[in-house]
């Protein structure tokens, strides 16, 4: 018998990798994220299945990958079709409870055709992706609807209708109100105190609802919109890290160049990329990402406190992640998405309170995981059925659990949709000639881009992605073998959801028992 | 404007497209389905999207390709969140009505999970994949609730629970009544009467239908259930080819040999492949398969008759196809699936009353053709807007009023999921191993099997496709190309369905218009 009762599946928004500690020299420390990694285990090649918010989510909260579930980038919706984390678990008569941000976006069209009242129960655990939400809050914008974020600033004293903008992301520039959407003003701390900040905030109503349950098993997304931009942190934070060693900024020979991807190239005339391209501005803004970090890590271990205060460690399965990276400066580039380690390589540790899980413990491993992992090994915690006919990640613990399977995966799989950037206009592509599909084993990682050359990163020779041997005559096997993983991959993408694996099986070869005699003489 | 209003889409099921005699030497004379290809155009290059009634079918009403819409074979529900020509036509006001076929399953897990009741208006489309149904018959079975056949037969003096069985494929053997299903008794003729039989009844019910509309506009699906097997014909159908010339029996040196495809010689284990493998088998069903289609050609004559009375030629889109062939005996094989001409090839012929269309009547066009483009094909007829983020046919109509566009398609494809058949088990494959994938270009047929070798025909050289060079040394080149052709085709499937391509383009680059000041300094 497994040992877990409750799951927490904590995500962060836009953490790097190479920003945690646990993973190496990392100029922020995260002493509380270190401190999990030491009771559980540290995945060192976890991908994300997009580098944008999104459909990264969408495949941690479904198991799918983004060409199957169709959520292809942050303003498509979540098809009502599919099935999440919290479908599954009701089929056990649980619930995934959510604190924090999903992305999700409810498909109406789907509501309008079916008859399905968005504000009925039904209505409201499609619009939040199978979540019950305790406090719904995407970032990035004023908290809707869905969020006591408002209110509960207002109660403490920042007053007006949108203290979000005008106190979270607002700062003091000299006597006059400053906003944190400008990269400029983020050496100034945000007007809330830090206990009113977005990341304290989450923190407490994750602790109380904890508090709440008691004795009762939780399953629960506690889902930080940090350090994401607007990079605003509260004081102190804000300037811990100024004029502080903020690690290393990459540049590869091929960068701006005519030798570079188009689709990078492409990428270079986005607004973050045009500010990012200048060291100063990358000086300027790291130490407030970074801020954002240490904040985030303080919190985490205020989480770890309050579950080791209940006793809540010995049966809770943790999950920490990140939806994806941020470039912050590397490659000259900024923000995310496009198929660079710094963003589909995330940061990912799971601590299994099982007792089999002991041997593992504060050990890393280098297997390839990925973000779809999430669900099944959720459900294979609780032990609940999944569904493998729909379900294409899996279970991470048998390797928590010491195993070794023959079978695991050799190759990890990501996607992006760049048709609602600038750079399809800048490419002159059609909406819906913008596809890329990376696929990456423990050699090398190759990029198909519709309508253009691939990308090929030799990842022995090359860790940091710098030559892109892309349009290299010397790897053209090496690109047609990856073509191969990669078409192999989407072809047995999972796309007959509609009916189980065992009905297939007992309906194989069965038409006779139906009546139905075809062919006998 | 366009002269059409009504929509007259008539397929027949498993109907070999040289079985029809305007496609050239047919064993059998179909005058009337000549007489409807004098009228319009004879597609010579149509192909379903697989061999198979249920996935071609809802490719059919879908448009499109089996790897989007998921129905993969006969047993596999249609989602409800795939649209079909019904969905389509109601934003406009109008129905797509049902006379016959669909092989449709209900998505009853969605019904559940959105709460749609089966017997509700909502319930009932999406039951009957979008179509209005007034007489749902599939066939092979017992009439069911949806139809009034088996009512209708008893009204006629055909007693019994079950008339279908006792007389529709009855026959009369010596005093003993024996089965159809048993294919040694198709040389004896139905125990109905002819105008009783399954292609009379359903022909008077459409006939009633389109009466009964005057001038209302409309659109019929009259979806035969012949000449698919039971290969029990009426008097004098039974009768009328027993020793004539029932064409060629094509046999290919490598037909069960070890040089065979391994899943061509899993398929000779099935019941229908065992009995028709036998040359007596074959000479023994053939005539009773050309007296079904001979009777079936008599009946879309009064179709055409019936409209010409009534003055709907004028004014009438008229589509012919099958869902798919049959191989009758050809190879040794039996029934249908796999990707030989004989199976996926299937008649095609668009009968187009606008006067734009007067150049091409009478005439053939080579293009290649899918079933997937009938829904965009009847959508610009009406002038409906259809949804190209998720249809992934083409309207015909540029095609049947003279134009060449300069973009139209060069390779056709088909799917097949054979996870279901006996064949899974001969191979020794898991159910969700079972995959086939088809591109056919002007010059080659290239097959994809999931785990085997591929399959590959010179179509100029071997156009009846007797020679597989899946396994030949000299054909590497031409395989690697054909494997390109089929993974852009896969990568460029329409997934992203839940957001219309305007919607993305006003989107595109929009986040500052929305409040969100991504990277600005």
């Amino acid at each position: 018998m497994t040992a877990v009762r409750n799951v927490l599946f904590v995500m962060c928004d836009q953490l790097r990798r190479d920003f945690v500690s646990c993973y190496g020299a990392s100029p922020v420390a995260t002493p509380n994220l270190d401190r999990l990694a030491e009771r559980g285990v540290r995945f060192d090649h976890a991908y994300v299945q997009s580098g944008v918010c999104g459909p990264a989510r969408t495949s941690y909260y479904t198991g799918r990958y983004v060409n199957s579930h169709g959520a292809t980038w942050n303003d498509v919706p979540l098809s009502a079709a599919e099935y999440t984390l919290g479908d599954y678990l009701r089929t056990a008569g649980r619930a995934a409870t959510l604190a924090g941000k999903t992305h999700v976006l409810p498909d109406t069209e789907a509501f309008a055709r079916f008859g399905i009242e968005s504000e009925s129960e039904r209505g409201a655990l499609l619009r939040e992706g199978g979540f019950t939400s305790i406090d719904r809050y995407d970032g990035h914008t004023p908290p809707g609807a869905g969020s006591r974020y408002a209110a509960w600033l207002r109660e403490r004293g920042y007053a007006g209708a949108d203290p979000w903008s005008d106190h979270v992301i607002g700062v003091d520039d000299g006597g006059r109100i400053a906003s944190g959407w400008q990269m400029r003003n983020v050496h100034l701390p945000s007007r809330v105190a830090e206990p009113h900040s977005e990341t304290a905030y989450m923190t407490d109503v994750a602790l109380d609802w904890i508090r709440a349950q008691g004795e009762t098993p939780w399953v629960l997304h506690l889902s930080y919109v940090k350090p994401h931009w607007p990079y605003v942190a509260p004081a102190p934070y804000h300037a811990m890290f100024r004029g502080a060693d903020i690690g290393a900024i990459v540049h590869g020979p091929q960068d701006g160049t005519a030798d570079e991807h188009p689709i990078v190239r492409a990428y270079r005339e986005h607004d973050e990329c045009i500010s990012f391209a200048r060291e100063a501005v990358v000086r300027h803004v790291r130490p407030a990402y970074m801020g954002l970090i240490a904040q985030l890590d303080h919190h985490i271990g205020r989480v770890l406190d309050a579950l080791a205060a209940m006793g809540r460690l010995a049966d809770t399965l943790i999950l920490f992640t990140s939806d994806h990276g941020e470039f912050s400066g590397d490659r000259g580039l900024g923000e995310k998405e496009l198929f660079y380690d710094e963003i589909v390589r995330v940061p990912f540790i799971v601590c299994d309170p099982d007792p089999r899980a002991d041997a593992t413990r504060g050990g890393a491993d280098a297997r390839l995981v990925e973000g779809i992992d999430v669900v099944p090994t959720i459900l294979d915690a609780l032990g609940i059925a999944g569904a493998p006919h729909r379900i294409e990640g899996r279970s991470l613990l048998p390797l928590t659990r010491g195993d070794t399977p023959a079978d695991w995966r050799d190759a990890a799989f990501s996607e992006l949709d760049y048709g609602f950037r600038r750079a399809r206009r800048v490419l002159g592509r059609g909406v819906r000639e913008c596809r890329g599909f990376m696929v990456r084993t423990s050699e090398w990682k190759y990029i198909h881009w519709e309508g253009f050359r691939p990308q090929l990163f030799d990842l022995a020779a090359d860790p940091r992605e710098l030559a892109d041997l892309g349009a290299d005559a010397r790897h053209d096997a090496v690109r047609a073998r990856m073509r191969e993983r990669l078409f192999d991959w989407i072809a047995t993408g999972k796309r007959r959801t509609t009916i189980d694996d065992e009905r297939v099986e007992c309906l194989t070869d069965a038409h006779r028992a139906h009546g139905i005699h075809i062919g006998i003489w």
